[in-house]
């Protein structure tokens, strides 16, 4: 019993878990990165990031300038696709290989562009692993207000109700929502831009609305809505508000 | 002819306007601020706050380790009223500083709590002084991701839609905006919380909600809806969601 109690307190003992972070970026210019989400990515040995259907990722360029030189990268490819299962294999591979640093004892510091929790990637992370391992959420600017910061526009005060809306809702649902909100910022618009504006043209607020594309980068396009694009990328966003009185 | 040519251009140059920086500070956290936020706080000559009813600036204690020392401090003395009239002076009183900074030069930092352009009192300033000088809007980490993050809650993803609602809205209305919605935010709970619980609980949704105060300060509290405090501070928000599944 002795010897095995001596031999119990000479072995190593297992590392203690890693923690996963999920740390939001903001909408794209580095400087709008928290300064706990700088720190958190300059000390990483181990960092996460989804990239989309083959392209660069637009989170690990956002971060870039903050990545310490050596650290290892853990890269989601993500297809976009309707067809919902190929990117869930991509996250439960990823959500493999960050599990297997963490159990190593290595923290993994996920890369979010805006914020993890606001349509970002990362809830299908953290729905695969929060069960398991200790996980922090560190909060990062969405892409909602800095649109309005570029748009100039404020977007809700004292009892205004703010509604966000995914561009892929149909005409249908869209119209009912929008008719029926005070402040609305609609994500996600690309390819749903035509219909987009057709149902706020129908709603005779075009006046009232902004098209906003990569805000806080150095492409960042702000215009009326009457004057969008045809083309709309998918980082792409429409404001709108009804215009409660902005004196007080 | 000439020697007035020569008097114009000896005169000294009117001192160019200076830039009014409305600056979201986050939830409370100070590394909750961005880069961008801090870079222009530390280096700001004139800093500009609301003061809520004598009470010490939030504001202000989310920057005060970045304020330079010797920088000048407008305080606007905000108070708590029904009676809009009394904010409406104090706001008149401290934009007609801040333009007296700017007309002889001099930038401005604005410090905000959260967003500057999300239920943050900037808008009163940004609504005063926009049309005269150039105004800058940095945006910031709203309450509603920074709950969502300590809350481990996401908040929408995919084609999921959110309803930020605040809570001095009508009882009837918070209802029926409650049921319609997917996920929803509703912010300044405070004195509010009965009649927003009542609510919550004849939807049958008291499970589904999370009750947050003070996200991200030494203070912070988080509990199930069921178990909120009698008493809520004006810095309290519930988070609820209807649950669509978070795997993909």
């Amino acid at each position: 019993m002795m010897g095995d109690a001596i031999g119990a307190a000479n072995a190593p003992l297992p590392p203690s878990r890693g923690v996963l972070y999920g740390v939001g970026l903001g909408p794209g210019a580095p400087d709008l990165i928290t300064l706990r989400a700088a720190r958190l990515i300059e000390r990483a040995s181990v960092i996460a990031y989804p990239a989309l259907a083959g392209a660069d990722s637009f989170a690990r360029a956002i971060a870039a300038d903050l990545i310490a030189p050596g650290a290892r990268e853990i890269v989601m490819d993500v297809p976009m696709s309707t067809d919902r299962a190929p990117a869930q294999a991509a996250y439960d591979k990823g959500a493999a290989a960050i599990a297997a640093a963490l159990d190593g004892g290595q923290d993994v510091v996920c890369l979010c562009e805006g914020d993890p929790f606001f349509y970002g990637s990362f809830m299908y992370l953290f729905a695969r692993l929060s069960g398991r391992y200790d996980v922090e959420v560190v909060p990062g600017v969405t892409s909602i207000t800095a649109c309005a910061a570029r748009a100039a526009m404020p977007l809700a005060a004292r009892n205004e109700r703010l509604t966000v809306l995914p561009g892929p809702l149909s005409e249908d649902e869209l119209r009912a929502r929008i008719a029926d909100a005070e402040s609305v910022a609609i994500m996600k618009v690309g390819r749903h831009l035509p219909k987009i504006r057709q149902v706020i043209d129908a709603l005779g607020l075009t006046d009232a609305a902004v098209y906003i594309e990569r805000a806080s980068l150095p492409q960042e396009v702000v215009l009326p809505l009457a004057d969008a694009p045809e083309n709309a990328p998918y980082f792409s966003m429409i404001l709108l508000t009804k215009g409660a009185d902005p004196w007080l």
